[in-house]
């Protein structure tokens, strides 16, 4: 019987790979709550599950991680890939979670824009991810990277102009407060996503 | 005169220990001001000297760490232990603080309700770091890292359903900021309780 | 031709050497416009190009040090220290910008004294960072050390009474909103020269 390594670190890959297509469906799912503007009990429950299958992959590598000896790169890379990954969906799943216990049920165009960025996002981010793979070939997963970072930008000046807005306009505190906090939370995945890229392209420098 | 590593070692486990023992008596503390609803002068003056006790010895672990070549676990696992253990009296105190800060000195059902939780989890946090010192016997640490989840997710659902009642019933948008920040600090404390759990897992895994 | 090492150690504190000079430029800058109380697009504007050169550097920093064998101290340290001033950089720019966007455009004394500790805060820590270079003379390290710590209690001590007042004199939820959350982000920043005096001193520890 042969001895192999590349099988075991192969694995890693096919797990960050299935960690991504968790976020693109936890991202597609976002964006229809806030298309159709129903953060309701049924809606949640189901990103609940998408939550709760990220937290077990989640796990499975960081377990693979603590009992494997050869890594395809660095083990605090990956460690820190698992946990900002698995942070992204959880702060997916807790805007969600705050639209429903605030109520707000309305589709709010500002809202849409952020579910519509995040989804870009995450989708960049798995290419990114699945790029790990041969990580040689830089500029596809640098394309990615930068898209991210574009991203988050875009993210950034959506969030200032829409809390500003809010502030200018405000009539209800009550209102304002809920709207700022879901945006704010918003944003924040977009900045996670940022995050992602950082390791991801610090990966890239120390394996050049 | 023989050479004996063991002591160095299980110095660790005793300052763990006091660090436990610290945040129960913090954690303790905390529920009675709660009970009482006296977040006043003399009682967050206590917890700043808890507080202050704690800062010691995390700043004892630290510097032992600097200086030790041997540790019955990884480096970085026993520096974020004592930073997270660090961080929850912290926010306990920070939590108590905000309360007299906002004047909230009404026995509120629910801030008992958190305390209790806060109470129980870091009594199962305590046992859990007992364990380490034979961490090869799993079951008991494991049994107590479970809890402490468990704590945590029941804390997650007080927190949504009392910060949603809090805004259904919303009249006043200033008591509503307190509350809701004060039940969100709360809520971070179980976060807390749960990141240390987690690190403690990781040790179980890495040295089974 | 000959081979030195110690050319590449000391480019390491050339470049914290810049980012600390960018820090103290952003904190005077940030403390110039509380003081005329002109948080205004050519101000912010101004502080953007401030954090676009932190940025670089800090990218700078991080890529050396992912193509570096040796270093002066430990890597994770480094990494640590680069992030963490980048970090300052950035939460000044944050707080400036929420200035300007919730429309804060009037003198408050308040925020004036946050922006002097902030700006001493910040030349206590170029002070620190520059002596990293002559590691083993601990004493001016050490007291400027002592010196940021003194200026962050000062800064949590500030935050408390400011805030307090706030909201005992508040009849208007919107503008408690707004000045909450700029004063917690300027307290913030002391916190972030604290986080980075740790960092120092567990180097100073470490290399003692």
């Amino acid at each position: 019987m042969g001895f192999s390594l590349i099988p075991k670190e192969v694995q890693f890959f096919d797990l960050f790979d299935k960690q991504a297509e968790i976020i693109t469906i936890a991202a597609a799912h976002f964006r229809e709550m806030a298309e159709k503007g129903q953060f309701d009990d049924a809606n949640i429950e189901k990103m609940s599950d998408i939550e709760h299958s990220c937290d077990l992959i989640t796990h499975d590598i960081i377990d693979k991680l603590n009992r494997c000896f050869i890594t395809p790169f660095d083990r605090e890379d990956i460690y820190a890939l698992a946990h900002e990954l698995d942070d992204l969906v959880d702060m997916i799943y807790s805007v969600a979670k705050r639209m429903r216990m605030y109520k707000l049920n309305t589709v709010n165009k500002d809202m849409v824009q952020f579910a519509l960025l995040i989804e870009q996002s995450s989708c960049a981010l798995a290419k990114a991810l699945s790029g790990l793979r041969h990580s040689k070939h830089h500029k596809p997963i640098l394309v990615s990277c930068i898209e991210i970072n574009r991203l988050e930008n875009e993210g950034d000046h959506l969030r200032d102009t829409v809390i500003g807005s809010l502030f200018d306009n405000s009539t209800d505190p009550i209102a304002t407060i809920k709207w700022k906090e879901t945006f704010e939370g918003a944003e924040t995945c977009l900045d996670i996503c940022e995050d992602v890229a950082n390791i991801i392209e610090s990966i890239l420098v120390k394996n050049s």
